[in-house]
């Protein structure tokens, strides 16, 4: 059994972020839970589902200091946010986030205003929905999910207490570089959700009459692409920004290995095809045998 | 309520013939079901799950005729099947199919043997999952999907027979010419098909130590594409060869599309990408309005 938290404050109260206050309210890991961001309508909400005591949109309102901040807004931010942070904490103060790349969040704190009272354990907590916002949260998000941690500072008792932390509401640690965080995202998150936004914006931009069609008979694969294609478009382009030569990167690689299947219909190599068809096939299996898969219901929920 | 079938033959037995099998006995559409599949294992899981009356490998072991055959196999074998039944059929027969492809299909009808007793209306139900085999079928496979009917010869009452029977199992039909149809289901589903195969490609053949990260971390995005990935090779492999230009054409304009987004990433074009992302949240909202998105569970099932 983990130690509690006194306080813990909540940066960014969308999907991510509620759904840490959900789950530490319900594993009972926090004392006391606050909430800062930008927009008062999520603290409103936040605080219509009781999941902050106090929420502020100006870090300067809390008179009090906190054992543990989560930020869980945009990458753009953190800069700013760091900087604020610095200016505010007085007391040893553990920090973390939830952010994607993990390369440019290690940059933004190490160039922040040195403030030695704030120990950073960067973590990417590997769950996550096509919706956004503070409603949309729930408690078992994280239940059964990797969470990556890239610790950059020696810190032993830090990174423990961090860890518990994800542990504690239902994810397996993994310790990475965070260089090798970034590779590995890009090619698993960060391009996948690319050429889903890109898929969806080639059939945006069909004439009229094939677009209306295209939305009509999405439910033969085009519609995976666009639940992807759902999430929030700030949280993503940041991403983009921040990762961009992991992103580029495999990006190349992508584009190469799809000029092969391009070049293999054109050609009529039935063979090829079935080959590639088949490797992807055992990847699937692999993914399903760790239990990643997650579950897709074909048939639509009534309301 | 409509008339119900005689004697019904399914040529093919997999996910969707089985699946068709079994709404057929539901709703009490059929007096006898019979199937034809080359793989005896396949009939007999068929008759363990009593889906058939008697199932066969080879049609001429019918000493009997049908009044509709469905078939339900992958389009390389659509031809070999005309010419069979082209010498089988000798009283009036309602033929239809469940291919991805239109204009292929109607090809190979055209180019068999004449035989005018049997009358076909080509069919595309747009349902499926990724699993193959009788015994993933489900009767409520075609619960609000649509059916896309082309017919290219003009018979009312064998359109409307095959257009009630859709109706019958929950399906809205939509008449179509058959070359719209290709470039409609090649932006719906062949590519998104077709770049799911390629990235899990390209993820495989990652050096071995990230391709390990690859599938442990691949809840972020990458696992809706290898669930599309795990269909079956063979029948996939048949939709590129006979839908090949449509293909080409829509991934054309698909790889010029990824590298407008490559350049934005490369430039740092934030508002590019802000604009693109949000333009593609749109089309899925559209997609969830209509009631065709179905509904992902991002917890995984527990045995």
């Amino acid at each position: 059994m983990m130690k509690k938290f006194n306080s813990v404050l909540i940066i960014g109260l969308g999907l991510i972020g509620s759904s840490i206050s959900r789950a530490l309210i319900e594993n009972n890991l926090a004392n006391n839970l606050y909430g800062l961001d930008k927009d008062e309508n999520v603290i409103k909400k936040c605080k219509d589902l009781n999941l902050l005591i106090q929420g502020e949109t100006d870090l300067e309102k809390f008179d009090f200091q906190f054992d543990l901040i989560v930020i869980c807004t945009p990458l753009s931010t953190y800069k700013d946010i760091f900087q604020s942070l610095a200016d505010f904490v007085s007391n040893p103060t553990l920090v973390t986030d939830v952010g994607s790349t993990k390369m440019s969040t290690i940059k933004d704190f190490k160039n922040m205003k040195t403030n030695n009272n704030m120990t950073f354990i960067p973590s990417h907590p590997i769950a996550g929905l096509e919706k956004s916002g503070p409603e949309h949260g729930f408690s078992k998000l994280f239940q059964d999910r990797y969470c990556i941690v890239t610790p950059f500072e020696h810190n032993d008792e830090a990174l423990k207490r961090i860890s518990e932390m994800w542990k504690s509401i239902g994810m397996t640690i993994e310790i990475m570089e965070a260089d090798k965080h970034d590779r590995v995202l890009a090619m698993t998150s960060h391009i996948p959700q690319l050429i889903a936004f890109s898929v969806v914006g080639t059939a945006t931009e069909l004439e009229s009459h094939m677009r209306d069609e295209v939305i009509k008979f999405s439910a033969a694969g085009f519609r995976d692409f666009t639940r992807l294609a759902g999430s929030d478009a700030i949280m993503w382009r940041d991403v983009y920004n921040k990762n961009k030569d992991a992103v580029l990167e495999m990006l190349g690689r992508f584009s190469e290995d799809l000029s092969t299947y391009q070049k293999a219909i054109r050609n009529n190599d039935l063979e090829f095809l079935q080959n590639k068809f088949n490797q992807s096939k055992k990847i699937r299996k692999e993914i399903e045998d760790i239990g990643q898969a997650g579950s897709f219901d074909p048939t639509e929920k009534k309301n």
